[in-house]
């Protein structure tokens, strides 16, 4: 106990988010606003299908994979008829909406207006042909992993 | 060399599990039990579809994913068969109990007997209307996020 | 900002790629040579399905996931079709080519060449049969856990 708290506390915490779906997206976002709300600093970095939840047009159209997840207590098969993901969607985002749990734009700016940092990965928007008219205007800069690192200076970085 | 004789060992780790495949679960519980065994203090937190390694019904029948990764080295409409899944599963829990790798209740067991801290996540257990008793007893605790980095003090975070 | 000063920079990062698919893979290496070339102390450690990307005969033929994944944009049914994973496969590899993103092979070369150290998971490779002679030349050793963590002494360890 006495060990525990000469540890040192958790201060930065750069979250990488790097799978598109909403399952994929949701931990990063909470696990990044979590720290805010405790007073820790914290910083966004999207990188590859990531970078759904900060391009503008999709951001509030992600869906729940409902095959390759067993989690989800599903038959393959059933899990990829047509309407499977939809309605997993709809589902979730139901149960976050009873939660207060805002949806991914609002989350940005919710986090972005406490002084979280979003970032998105340079080599991810030349690969998918995108540019900074794309993201959502909360997105502080488009950096490389080199200068990830440096701004992730006294972190933990956790990918997700 | 002599640096990294100079740098910090790792004291702490706070492995998050999110997935729920049986090939999900397994690489959280091994950092975490292997940091045990090194004298490294180590927890689990359990979050979104990962509890299923923690909800009493659930955490001996979790399922290996044969759709959605390559690595399977298995045809996409071949892993979506029915049985694929089973199949699949009955052969990596062969694997693993010939590497004297316990399944997921023994080895929850095994690494809270010694000293591992076990934990759910408070918004993952809200959104999926659980209670404590639909838990293993061995979790010690349902916490916030923001719980879950006070305890992280002087831990490395990673996030399976 | 004179805060960020003081911060301790990132002065060792310890990789863990644990998934085989392309898009599994990548994310890695590229997070361990972007810390090399910013003359961060960096390793890579694959374990389970990761072990794909430093098997000799699999690490040049690694393929895109086209189910489970809602970032592909691409209906589930129609991800399933036999060719959409060489299609998507053959689509990424000529972005990264465009970008100067060397296929896996020379990737890994690279970063060895540059000093970084690359390891395999000794419980993966004991599960999956495999033997030192599987695996491309640039491995350094195979390592259990325990020793994973020792080698990670002051680094951030980043599990993708």
């Amino acid at each position: 106990m006495t060990e525990e708290k000469k540890a040192q506390p958790i201060e930065r915490v750069s979250v990488i988010v790097s799978k598109g779906s909403l399952e994929g997206v949701y931990p990063g976002l909470i696990m990044a606003n979590g720290a805010r709300m405790e007073g820790i600093e914290a910083s966004l970095f999207f990188t590859f299908f990531g970078m759904d939840a900060i391009i503008r047009k999709r951001l509030d159209h992600l869906k729940v994979a409902t095959v390759g997840n067993p989690g989800m207590h599903m038959p393959t098969l059933l899990g990829a008829l047509p309407g499977m993901s939809a309605f997993a969607t709809a589902m979730m985002k139901r149960e976050m909406k009873r939660l207060d749990i805002p949806p991914v734009g609002e989350f940005l700016q919710m986090f972005h207006d406490a002084g979280g940092e979003i970032y998105a990965c340079k080599a991810s928007v030349d690969m998918f042909h995108l540019g900074k008219e794309d993201f959502s205007p909360l997105v502080d800069d488009i950096i490389t992993v080199g200068e990830f690192y440096e701004k992730s200076a006294g972190a933990q970085i956790i990918f997700t």
